[in-house]
């Protein structure tokens, strides 16, 4: 079975990209975690996607913030699925590395998700493994009924404060 | 093999949607198009995302522009990756639609590509399917090597217009 | 009379939503207020604007953050009035919001107030009602005056904060 | 029955406007239609909202651009329900106008559409006038189930154009 | 001499406005002050406008904010000038307040200043009314010197922060 | 009486300020206008602004696109007040001229209006003058009660196009 | 003497840095122009930044659209300056660009002009070699005179245009 | 060897600029520095720029908030390179700030950095620098290095953290 390979520009990105993780975990999905910058270590960061495929990585999830070139420098050099993840940063709440990743020219896609929104890059890329991968499909399968409980759960919540109305 | 599943909110985005159309014929990959809204057509959009598995779909492209709710409404009834292609409409050049796809809440990712970006989403959807299809994976390698190749010729013809320079 | 069907896509709007839920209280107007999510409990959601109206439904509030498509998910069942609260989330003060609800496209209009303005949605629900409950009206004119004298009661605060200038 | 009254900042505005009184008509609903401004004739706008409800009128649509303060100034003068129609104008392809629109401040709604959306403030008036008349009220549902047949055409048209794909 | 006419849309206004009351202060400058509301109060807000001139006022400052009609609804009862001062609210950092503001219609212009700006609402008051009182120009002439001199000091002080360099 | 002062940062603009003339003219208003840059001919426009008052200038108006300096600069020379009108130019259909305008620092006001809003510049510099001139004060209630019988006239074409709706 | 090189995306952004080229040769400035794309030949433009150094480039000029890495890129793998220009596309006039390339993290600066503006591209690389180039220098000089010159004679034009006025 | 001139608008500025300070002694490069206002001291900036050249100056860093006017009129006054360091301030991150630097008029470039990005403007200056001064050329290679040991270490850090997932 494919890995997922993370890579995030900087260790500060780690408190966001940490819930990536965890839902990787919870769906025992093999991963691979590299802090690479697609500006200061421009070498490592080609070499890790050049080399990824054979490593077993089937999808890219890389997190960047501001210019957030990561996710379509390491496209660049990799046909694997690249998952975009933009962390909120300076300018107008992430729109600058929302707008750095999305925008991708024709050619060479980056499928992004939203600002800071970890757990769903992750859940995009068990999506994509579990193509391959009936388990995981069936894990999806639960995944998506217990988020539909924990709603119903919450409306009860709700009911229960404004007394049944 | 799987099939990608192409919908798009109205017959008018059809110009733009017909792009990835080609890019997918062009991988032989078997494709099923429909125009569904998820707003004029609720219940036939869920139906058709909820059965997309069974019918041997294994990625959908969703394509909609100004409150872009398409892509978003599909994956709220399948687990299979969907791809969100935002048309450039009404508002800002289609940030509208872009915001109204990438900024799903946590649970249902949207793999979003640029606005106006169909050759993008479907080379994602031709990258997911190729991690378990070795034949389209070497498409891709070749389709990579063709793009270099013409961005080499670009050169060539800028050098040439420059007189050597 | 009608009731007012209010619905949030996630327990975290609730703070927003009670503001909405003391003013109809503040006006007499039966209410049923609901936790459901359109991308996560998509059925129940449709289930619910589907039925609205037999269920004496006359206006639903439908409050959402991010890409949020609840308003236009509900409106696609039902023909009642839909109206769309924003709420404020994490990109640009609520403007992914704002946009996702507003820019419906033709045929399906959702009624968009202010983000975050809970007590506006439900004014704008009361002075819909009132078209066919006179005791509602005669409500909502005393509500302006007494608007009217909060204002002159501001004034007079400011003046003396002044000494009368 | 209510009649709709429409107002609109300029003439200049009459093309969009045209469409939300195709709409009303092919409801049969009765309109009142007036140019008055906000800004050029202030007394006259204060005037035509504060008699509005005695002549008649259960539903308001303003339709505005740029510093688009119609609808709320039409609201501060009446308890109807404002319907604002942001008109596309010189800024960000309407975002002024919209936002002058929406963001009404506590205490005065006003039920914003999509910029240039005149047929959904149309429906939107429908669909409130619909509450309190059966007839109305079956027309919509016709009107919806005529889209959703709409819809069903185009893919039609889509699948012939593929050849059956 | 002229009076400056003060009008703040809410008395949470009232923090930023007292800047520019303090600064028409400094300058000797005649005020009135007034919380007056374009959506809560607006008969009050038009009668203001309407009898200014007669009561001796030559401008007029209007604080408000999110879709600020205030100074537009002022300006459209009155020809004497009109200073819009934004105030930061809820979305964008009130680029609401800015946009409904600056955007005014062809023959109602309305002055703006800065987001919060009012500080510099309250220059150009003085501005404008030195243009007949040669002892504010004096005083105008005087407090641009100093804010030279003021800009000299921290020269001064940030040399004095970094030994000379 | 005081003259107005119009600079226009190039010739380009001179379409745009065209229109601030004619409504300066239409009002008896003398005027000087000039090209100079802020950024070209930095000397030349500090020199206008400098000895603008003893010339007999009682308003500047300065029009400007992109990184619209030239009224902040001129600003800076005068303690006349400076009228900013933003033109229209690449980015964002003039947000940066706007924004480059009207967001002032403490101290040095610029009196901002529309983009593109040339006739406002224009009738703002006629509301200042007319504080001293009760002569144009008099044109200035013409001209408020000519824009009010234009609306009044669109209006009756309006009824008239839809046979007296 | 230094070299400046010139490197766009795509040859469709060519017309755009055409006005660059004309400014070099104007200043005689010896230049190399490349078609190199960050995401398409990713190692040419890798390779080209790296020995453009000891090639003798002492300035690179980066030209591109969208999600605009190309600057950011080259400057990963040179301590050249390098110059980013963005170039108006899809999204926002530009505004894509821009942020892509001016927001570039700690230790990676990437020289940001105007969307479009390519002859300041230009301008500023002349500025940067005319450091260690006195004969530049003077020629910078002189086109600083000559561009108040064309300033000056704009405004001869107007003053014409308008009779002196 | 040339020295760096760096001027902030305000004393406020100071902590941001701070930090170009701090790289620029770790360079070992000669600095002067000044808050100089574009608005409240336009003389003194002028002069500044003006002389910068004969006093030894080789590039100039201005660093300044909302409508940054600062490095457009000092580079209306020299042909040193002149570097844009957007302040943060009070409307959309510091959007303001950007625009008002990035967006100069053909014939005056500002090399812009990004918002806040005073490390990046010291590194800009350097690189300029390092064209004559093979010494800072050298410093500036060990920098990149540096740089790229620090982030080898904090993916060691990340490694050690997830036990060499």
């Amino acid at each position: 079975m494919y890995r997922v390979g993370i890579v995030m520009g900087s260790q500060s990105d780690f408190d966001i990209v940490a819930k990536a993780i965890d839902v990787l975990k919870a769906f025992d999905v093999d991963i691979e975690v590299r802090v690479l910058s697609a500006h200061r270590t421009p070498t490592e960061a080609a070499d890790f996607a050049s080399a990824a495929k054979e490593r077993g990585v089937g999808v890219i999830i890389a997190a960047a913030g501001k210019a957030a070139h990561l996710p379509g420098v390491l496209a660049a050099y990799t046909t694997l699925p690249v998952i975009g993840l933009p962390i909120k940063s300076s300018l107008m709440d992430g729109l600058d590395s929302l707008l750095s990743m999305v925008q991708m020219p024709k050619g060479v896609p980056v499928a992004t998700v939203a600002v800071n929104g970890a757990e769903n890059a992750a859940l995009l890329a068990v999506q994509i493994l579990a193509l391959s991968d009936e388990g995981l499909a069936e894990k999806l399968s639960k995944y998506k009924d217990d988020m539909a409980k924990g709603v119903a759960k919450q409306n009860k919540a709700v009911q229960k404060e404004l007394g049944g109305k």
